[in-house]
């Protein structure tokens, strides 16, 4: 979701500044809601969080689960927008899950908050979640078929091979981006790609 | 962890009788948290789908977060105990993961309740929320090291493989356990299992 279109419905910015006081609040309430949670979070945090007066809040939300749901879509599309910006031109296949997998390390250990304001959707807009999580599945999976298409991977069922690939991502970013960022993302990602690429068994 | 430790510090019950009222508390609550969510649900709200007095609750918890964290850990000891019964004797490599999974599905298809429980433990209970899955990672990686010990697993960094594997059975658990469960369960596990034992790459 490009952050323009992340306001309540008509209250989208039609100004440059305006854009730039949206794209502050989104990234104050990904700070109160990533530090206190959903129930504890308060549209007066975010706007001292964001430098802005409470009127700019409601110029453009329309309540505390409004900016809660911009988020998480915000959010999400920058998830996608980083593995795809880390994809070299023309990588398909293991390479490109591969690259795809680094941004997203890099970008959990920049944005560790993500982790929290994600899974609270799960309770606080199960709508959001869910689409968070189709979405990135898709996305993979429409690789997976390119990569088929190349001759470079192998055929088979590619929504469930994209729920894996997105699971094992997750959970990757969790344990190595969030929990303990010591290892070198390539490191993490040079694993999970040759377990991708060649499997578990010995030849 | 036993049902029968699940109780408070100087609560464990001492009779086969005791033992069955926790077991029965813990699947109230299992229901009323998987239902209600951490915040909504409430002690009296688990003695009535218990059907034991209110006393009975304080006889073996302290307090509702005390029950809460008993479930989370209960229902991380079912999901290892489910695992490994679903495995059959001997099975090591490859196809004691398969087998892990197909149990894995069906407890999710049965306790559908059980992401929202763990999920809300990341909130409620973060500890324990953390000690499930670096538990059951651990017991992945433990048996990946058999199978390379049986000469059938390729070596590897077996920690980084078993935080892959684990997210993979999560995520497949959620989207054809919880979501939809209308596919063969033994369907998904061969999608699983074929992109595990052989990896994505076309030779």
């Amino acid at each position: 979701m490009a952050q323009d279109s992340a306001a309540s419905p008509g209250k989208v910015p039609r100004t440059a500044r305006g854009r730039e006081t949206l794209r502050k609040l989104l990234d104050a309430a990904a700070a109160e809601f990533g530090e206190r949670g959903f129930h504890e979070a308060s549209i007066s945090g975010i706007t001292r969080r964001a430098g802005t007066a409470l009127g700019s809040f409601y110029t453009y939300f329309d309540s505390k689960d409004a900016i809660f749901t911009a988020l998480v879509r915000d959010m999400s599309a920058r998830v996608a927008t980083t593995a795809a910006a880390a994809v070299s031109e023309g990588a398909t296949g293991l390479r490109r899950e591969r690259e795809a997998l680094v941004g997203f390390l890099h970008f959990a250990r920049e944005h560790k908050e993500i982790y929290r304001i994600i899974d609270e959707a799960e309770f606080a807009d199960p709508e959001s979640y869910r689409a968070h999580y189709e979405g990135t599945a898709t996305r993979i999976a429409a690789r997976l078929a390119e990569g088929v298409q190349a001759g470079i991977v192998r055929h088979g069922d590619q929504e469930v091979r994209a729920w894996a690939i997105m699971g094992m991502n997750v959970f990757l970013g969790l344990r190595y981006g969030v929990w303990d960022d010591s290892r070198p993302v390539e490191e993490i990602a040079e694993v999970a790609a040759d377990l991708l690429g060649e499997g578990l068994n010995r030849r």
